[in-house]
């Protein structure tokens, strides 16, 4: 990760966000799940600036989407019960990389300000510039 | 939000607790879910300090009331799993303002000590004040 | 300690701060160093929900004012490293009532924003109408 | 504060970063305390995610420049002990706007990775761009 790659993905997720008629809040964090770029439109909720770097901190700590851990922490689920300081397990993390290719996982952006459907679609827009790049 | 207008909701809280038969605690917070008012009636919980200025603080992050947060954290709700530190997601907190309008979401009103519909009667009658101002 | 003292003891830190030019919160606290009646000034610092009512569990905590202890936490002092939670050790926090008289400690006043000076002032305008009550 | 300004307040730090050879962090933050926007230069510490947005709240926290904090806090200085969840308290953190003006302090800029001489060089070389607003 850096950080010219990491303001491009806050501005997709920015225009993403302008598309969905949502307000949000977006981090992009490097593997140790620690921020290199965020930015919280005008208006978002002050919530942002804890969900979307938990998000993101969330994906990257896991190796998956946020979105895919929420039924896992569900009653009865394998990981029910996950908790802690920056874990965020609904929606609109995203890692960035695999764990099995060259680089592996090497960060993650995680939105949030909208509703769920509309976080994953901004982080989604974000996350493919890593793909494209 | 200001002192002047903070203070009258909380009074209007209080009438409103006096009426339901309630003792209970009432807090205003700012844009930034910061404590401007606090009032604690005589024998209430104290419970109250914690609870209500948290159900002020999360209704300002969240720009929606805590009661309809309630199912949204529910398992299977698209936001099962949200927490943190001034995080109190059942019925007793009402944000003051829209994100849409002209000022935002100004601040929010947080009450506890009686029942949840107690609660909500109570924030909503200190909530009237903002509306109405 | 009742909300109705509580309110007019807020309102003399409150008047006390007009008086030094300050702009200040303040808080009190009952015998359990639960909240009673907060108060922030238009304008005063957003540190003031976290110190003011520190202040007053502190002052009631330890049955001193926190002026007090502010020599005693110093390197070599006999209560060094005395932190917490809700610890604060410098001045604006006051006691109300003696551990020894009839009644015990009731609770405090703490206050903050302005300089320790100023807090002081107001605290003590506050205190008064304990001690004349 | 708004997220068009906390961006050029970013570059404007990174490129006086540039210019004193340091590698660092910044971070914006709106007068609750909230991050707006925040960026890490390319082999910046990771500490700077913490201590970037520490200094920005310190500062708007508190009214003051937190190089102004430093020796307030020392032993003897009469905020000593002064602590907390998100308190920063030396150079690298300055707050825009003033109590006393028409709009108050509305955000502060915080900056980390240097050392405290070129931190408080780039956060005022952001800051700047407040003044000039």
């Amino acid at each position: 990760m850096n950080l010219e790659l990491a303001l491009r993905m806050c501005e997709a997720a920015v225009r993403q966000a302008v598309r969905e008629g949502a307000l949000i809040s977006v981090a992009v964090v490097d593997a140790g799940g620690h921020l290199v770029a965020f930015q919280r439109m005008d208006g978002a909720r002050i919530s942002g600036p804890v969900l979307a770097p938990g998000k993101a901190h969330t994906a990257v700590a896991h190796h998956m989407p946020t979105a895919d851990l929420a039924p896992l922490v569900l009653p009865g689920g394998e990981l029910h019960g996950l908790a802690g300081d920056r874990y965020v397990c609904f929606g609109g993390g995203i890692p960035l990389g695999e764990p099995g290719d060259g680089r592996g996982v090497v960060g993650a952006v995680g939105v949030s300000g909208g509703t769920v459907g509309q976080d994953v679609a901004c982080a989604e827009a974000a996350a493919a510039l890593w793909e494209g790049a």
